[in-house]
């Protein structure tokens, strides 16, 4: 058994992000002023990818109870066929572990906290931890696939290299 | 002139919305447990349909400040060639004004309060005013229809008939 190797999260910013997907947050270059100037429009801010292997868009709300930090690590997983994206809908910040799509490599994980207006869409194949509140039970909305085929792919964190993910920021 | 109409909002339920689309809310009939118990998934709360005429899913943040209650109402809209949601990220409740799909019918028009953790999903073709916020400055999530061709319809009411909505509820 080595030491844990303890994981800090650092703040979501599209640019930090961009290799693993979108970050959903009201983004000033997507502004345009619509409903006779009452709304701004934040426009199109994620590559939703739903439609392989004759796949639909599901829209679902996940209620969430947050584990017990620090959180050893245990499972990973991706979605080969589509997309996922996760938008709070309680206020509350929550915390993104990720890892670069392809063959899983532990050493390559990253978290980031996201804040309660910044919503993440993982890009198909993007290794990410399964959703993890943040100072109590949160709502997310979730857009993602249903349809035929096996969109879930798993791995299993080996015990004897711990990673611990700290809610404390980097 | 005539007396003006007073449009006064009914709860929003998913069965009164049933003829105009899908109430977003965390419905217990939909209800699975993921993610080894620290998730409800409430799955597949609406029906999204934007693949018409070449087009694709499009999300987007909506920030709208509320017109001035009671609201002469002056203009309809729908989109004929997809579905539209709008799902409130600020925790504050919002006034949904519709009309069946077909020829618009002024005399027809209803209007709903969703709660700050409804969202509603617009069938393509279904009139209903723009986004109206409630009490405050809110953010929306939207998800809607990016792609070619024409997928807005406007009627405006007619100002000799004058339809007021008025926050408070029946």
């Amino acid at each position: 058994l080595t030491a844990p190797r303890i994981l800090r999260p650092k703040p979501l910013t599209a640019t930090a992000f961009a290799r693993y997907g979108d970050v959903i947050e009201a983004d000033d270059a997507k502004r345009r002023l619509i409903n006779e100037g009452r709304t701004i429009r934040y426009h199109d801010l994620a590559r939703i990818d739903t439609s392989g292997d004759e796949g639909r868009v599901c829209v679902s709300i996940f209620r969430s109870t947050p584990p017990a930090y620090p959180l050893t690590l245990r499972v990973m997983e991706n979605h080969p066929v589509a997309s996922q994206a996760h938008i709070p809908l309680s206020g509350r910040p929550f915390l993104v572990v990720v890892a670069p799509r392809g063959r899983f490599d532990a050493g390559a994980l990253e978290a980031f906290i996201a804040g309660p207006s910044q919503g993440v869409n993982y890009h198909k194949g993007v290794w990410h931890h399964y959703n993890l509140a943040l100072g109590g039970v949160s709502d997310f909305l979730v857009i993602d696939r249903e349809g035929r085929g096996d969109n879930l792919e798993e791995v299993t964190l080996d015990p004897a290299h711990p990673i611990v993910l700290s809610p404390e920021a980097v």
